[in-house]
């Protein structure tokens, strides 16, 4: 049984550089383990992240992102059972802040301020497709 | 935003009946607060949750749920952005379990077992929907 | 070229039933002339109002009443061009508020209280729907 | 909650395109603080907008407008919520009227005179759609 | 090759009972010749005829009917190709003017007073329909 | 309301090229002022045309051609309410005679000559669009 | 493989009663031997009957029925494969001409008298199922 | 994961009703073990069954039964993952063979011979639900 | 009302090629005399033949055609009302057997020996349709 | 009446490579004689297989096939009436393994290790498929 699931979250301090990287170092290093695969958004102190992976999989691994102390207000936005992964081929992609413009995020939202708590999970993975296929993902 | 969230856990230990009404009884009384209905059933060391109300609400509340030492193995079913709910008039039911008999479960289920782990969420939504139907829920 | 307007304000005062009653008659009085037809809610300090009419009817009385002082934040819910009215048998009649019961509120919002600026414009629609389904209107 | 609003008013006077312009470059100062994206249509003392945005940005901005002194008979068109918008690229976008020809008026309407009062939203959304396909419109 | 056509016209004068009932008459004379079956109402100086038959027969008649000197501005509101008549059980209906009223009037357009020139055909077969349905036509 | 009408009928006497042309000269003069757009056939005695624009005027100059004693036996092949045009580059387009080769008319016929009074709507509504889909149609 | 065939054909005389109950006890006596079931109409020289079967059985006897002297100008309707029968029940039901009164005649086509020639096989077997639906088919 | 799957068989030798009851009795004890449910059909040497349960426990149960020496030419008709079962209430009803009545049988195939190799899997799982429809099964 | 039928036949002896030549030369002498247009295939004692025209001229066909002492077993495959030809073009295709490999017999039936009795007529009209596609016909 | 079927089963011991082609070289001398197509795949003791035929032809080959010796825990994974084959080219084509790479297994499972007991028969079928467009089968 496969699912996706995107979840958005508030960082409990702004992220540097640094500790950006290392979650997504560490993501990479945990998640072939286990199968999971994704991408993971840091921008303006907000995190969205969507999981792909077996059920038990994906949800022992968001237990754990839920009590990571780094963010708060973790919300789901999305969850559905899949036949087949969209990002197979990222055991966790980083999206490129630089194609997130402002007219990207106006599309889909009533600012040019990324803001998933005001926003429907389709919307949101709309605009993630939408990343993707535009190239804007780095690294795997 | 309205979410619709359906999971399935293993409680720690087998639950005695007061223990059981102990979630039940505070349950009832932290719902009402935050907007949150749905309905609880408990079968053989397994939990099985379906929970509805705003998407902060609910979020807010699994992640307490997750947490609670009471069981492990928490995961999620179902979850989706709803128009309207189907379990408004519990702040939270309980499942009665003399209902529960075993050619329902094997309608949805491989053997008479209840086993949610082996389920998809659809079949199990359409197993709880069923118990509603045929007036299996008790209290409110 | 018939329309269906269904907007939400907030009062600028609480209003006494006096005053509701003396826009309720004003409205009968004039809606007929120019072929509208609806209904009024009033609630907490929350007006919801349908109005159905031709196009140029609704929309004049539109500017009136957004230019109303005794509401704001008049926002559009929903709007449509319609091929027949749900509501031709009343010129402007009143939702009973002892029908409004918390309930049917939670079926289609994330607590009890009524709020209109946080639903979609079907959720708001649905809900007056029922109402009028349970034969919660009061007058012509 | 995104919105789309198109509507339709009749200037109180013929605008000369200073005028036009004072709208224009107006509100392309107001609109990216709220949000707002759309188009503006001038032609023989019709004017035709269409704008986008947040429902609470949208409507606000509209009553505005509807109390402007420049139009009248001011009546919206179509009035939807949207998953994304059609006109993010441009704060607000001028039709360019050189190429509203009569054949492209005529397609969707009974003569060539551009006439919203006489059309349907549905008709007149799609002309402005067909505008923007075939690069019809200047500035943003 | 079946056809069901739908007009509305103006009547060059007021009719008195006795000349609707001339044209009725002759109409239940000549329609059965021909197989042509159908309902007509007059009202308020407006003629609305549904005419049901072979598309020869249909239109033979329909060139006959466009020149009689008792009514101008003819137009067609709908005309199709059927697999089957809707009122096969009159040769010539006439629907009840007291059944016609305002309410249902008002259903479908924007004011009390039927006015076929300013209603789209779909919502004048509709209002019809409801007519038959209600059992609101006489002889046949 | 723009409508499109399509209909066919015998002429009265086998057409000279000449009297053909008068017809198609002051269609063209007439149809502008009314904002009318079509397409003309000529073949074999039998006339096809389709007109386009709104009701009113389509209807009026309907009655007019119906009365014309050039042709007879006019019948109506389709009339359907439209959003848009399709032949709204035409004031009054003449369908090419020698692009309507055996095998096109074969296509939606029985036989090769082109017969409408055995036809449905549909099928010759089909093989006027692929007239025009190869550029069959001269003048406008 | 099972089909169904329904074909029409002229009497070459006007059948006597004698002559159709020959058809039909000879049809009553062959049709189950090979699995045929069906229903007979006869009517004014016209005979319309569906026959059902598995397909080389309904081939194998239609090929001896159009050959047979006793009508001419055969004319298939309907054929399909189906999943299953409509007329199980009948090795060779007779239509009772009775129950075809002239108003269910025009339903489907243009005049009184029944001319499967003038119909499409839609609308006859729609007829057909009618009368069968109405109890007006006698014997089996 | 649940399935459900039709098969049928050629008998090698004529069943006496010890034999068949033989079959159905240890059936009866084998199923519930794994969770299988189902029917079973005799008639004229030819044996139908379906069955439902988990995948591995259908396809490790048909292996025995396909080299089971009573039967021969097993061939399934029908095999599909489900969502829920259709026969749980049965560990393996057996069809009772005096409701399988020719015409019922004609219904579904050729000739009222039930031959299973000349029909469709579609065919015969409608002709199994009709006899479960109309009480055909006896025992459990 | 133009229809197609498709049957399959066994040439009661082997065709030479001159007699299959003489089946179409004179097909083709007669078809177009009464609109008639189609393919035929002939291979190893099996003729399949696609016919399309008017009802009557096909039925009339058809009637002499399974009258013919060259072949026997006629049945048709498929016969429908169509809105446009597909064969417009071939007055009598002769389908190129050269094109008919094993491997597209393969795709549609059981064995590679093409065997129409065995197949249902919506694979074998796909299988015609490919053919076509393919240049597989000649002459025309 | 073609069928396709795939299933998957363990091997009972490693295969060396000179069995697997044993296996396969067998499979293409037996199955053209009986019509049958397919694909067949071994990793890592897993067989995969899908066959195309007749349906008593699939049927028997299948009964041989779960009956061998080599592998065991045979499941069928699709079962399904088809119209026409995927797999006409291949009397048994060969899966190449080197294609089989664990991005592909991980977009329709759970981890990189390709485990059909673990997936829906429409997940690995898929899988089969992109094997195909992705020119993966060897030999045939
Ligand atoms: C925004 C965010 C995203 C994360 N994503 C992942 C992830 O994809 N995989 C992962 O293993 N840990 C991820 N983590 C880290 C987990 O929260 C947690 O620290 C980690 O799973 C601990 O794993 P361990 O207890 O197995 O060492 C993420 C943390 C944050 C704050
Ligand atoms: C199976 C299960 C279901 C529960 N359901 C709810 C619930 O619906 N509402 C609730 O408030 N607490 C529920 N709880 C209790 C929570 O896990 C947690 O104890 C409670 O939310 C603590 O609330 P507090 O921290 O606000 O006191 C549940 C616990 C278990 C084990
Ligand atoms: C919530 C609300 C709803 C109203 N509804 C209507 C109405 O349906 N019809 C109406 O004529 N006036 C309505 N009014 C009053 C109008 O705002 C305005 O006072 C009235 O149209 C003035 O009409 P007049 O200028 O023609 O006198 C409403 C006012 C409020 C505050
Ligand atoms: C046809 C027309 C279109 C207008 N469009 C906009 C617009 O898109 N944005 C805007 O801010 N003002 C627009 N205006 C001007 C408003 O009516 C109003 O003057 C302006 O919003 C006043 O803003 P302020 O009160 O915040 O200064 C438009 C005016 C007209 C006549
Ligand atoms: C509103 C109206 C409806 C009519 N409907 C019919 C009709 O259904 N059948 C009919 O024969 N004549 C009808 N007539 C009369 C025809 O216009 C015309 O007088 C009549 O067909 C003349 O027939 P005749 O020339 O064959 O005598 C109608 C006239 C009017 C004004
Ligand atoms: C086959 C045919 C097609 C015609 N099409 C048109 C047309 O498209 N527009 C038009 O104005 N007149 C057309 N006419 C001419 C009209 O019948 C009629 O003569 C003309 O509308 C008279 O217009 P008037 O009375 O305004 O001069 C057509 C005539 C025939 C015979
Ligand atoms: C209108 C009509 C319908 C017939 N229907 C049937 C029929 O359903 N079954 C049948 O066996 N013969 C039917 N027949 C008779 C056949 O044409 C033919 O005489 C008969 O099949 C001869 O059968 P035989 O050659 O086996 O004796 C029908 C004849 C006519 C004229
Ligand atoms: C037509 C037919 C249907 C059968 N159905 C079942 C069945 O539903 N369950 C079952 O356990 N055995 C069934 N059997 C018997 C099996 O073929 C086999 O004898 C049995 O599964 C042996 O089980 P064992 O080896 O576990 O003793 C059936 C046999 C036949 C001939
Ligand atoms: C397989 C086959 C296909 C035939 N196709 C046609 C055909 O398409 N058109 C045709 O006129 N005759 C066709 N015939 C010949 C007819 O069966 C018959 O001989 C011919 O229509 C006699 O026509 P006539 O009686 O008008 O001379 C075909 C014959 C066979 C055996
Ligand atoms: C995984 C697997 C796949 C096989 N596939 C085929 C096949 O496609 N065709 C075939 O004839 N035999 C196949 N076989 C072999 C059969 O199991 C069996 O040995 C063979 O059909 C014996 O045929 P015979 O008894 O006619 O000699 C396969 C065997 C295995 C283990």
């Amino acid at each position: 049984m496969l699912v996706r699931l995107l979840y958005a979250s508030r960082a409990t301090h702004a992220m540097s550089e640094a500790e950006l990287q290392a979650i997504l170092k560490s993501s990479r290093e945990h998640n072939p383990a286990t199968g999971l695969t994704g991408l993971l958004c840091y921008s303006d102190g907000i995190f969205i992240q969507v999981l792909e992976g077996g059920r038990d999989a994906v949800n022992a691994r968001y237990k754990a992102i839920v009590d990571d102390q780094r963010h708060r207000d973790v919300i789901i936005l999305s969850y559905e059972e899949i036949g087949e992964r969209h990002f197979a081929g990222w055991s966790m992609g980083q999206v490129n802040l630089h194609r997130l413009n402002p007219a990207l995020v106006l599309k889909y939202s009533a600012t040019t301020k990324l803001d998933p708590y005001a926003m429907s999970g389709h919307a949101l993975m709309a605009l993630f497709q939408e990343l993707v296929n535009t190239g804007a993902i780095v690294c795997s």
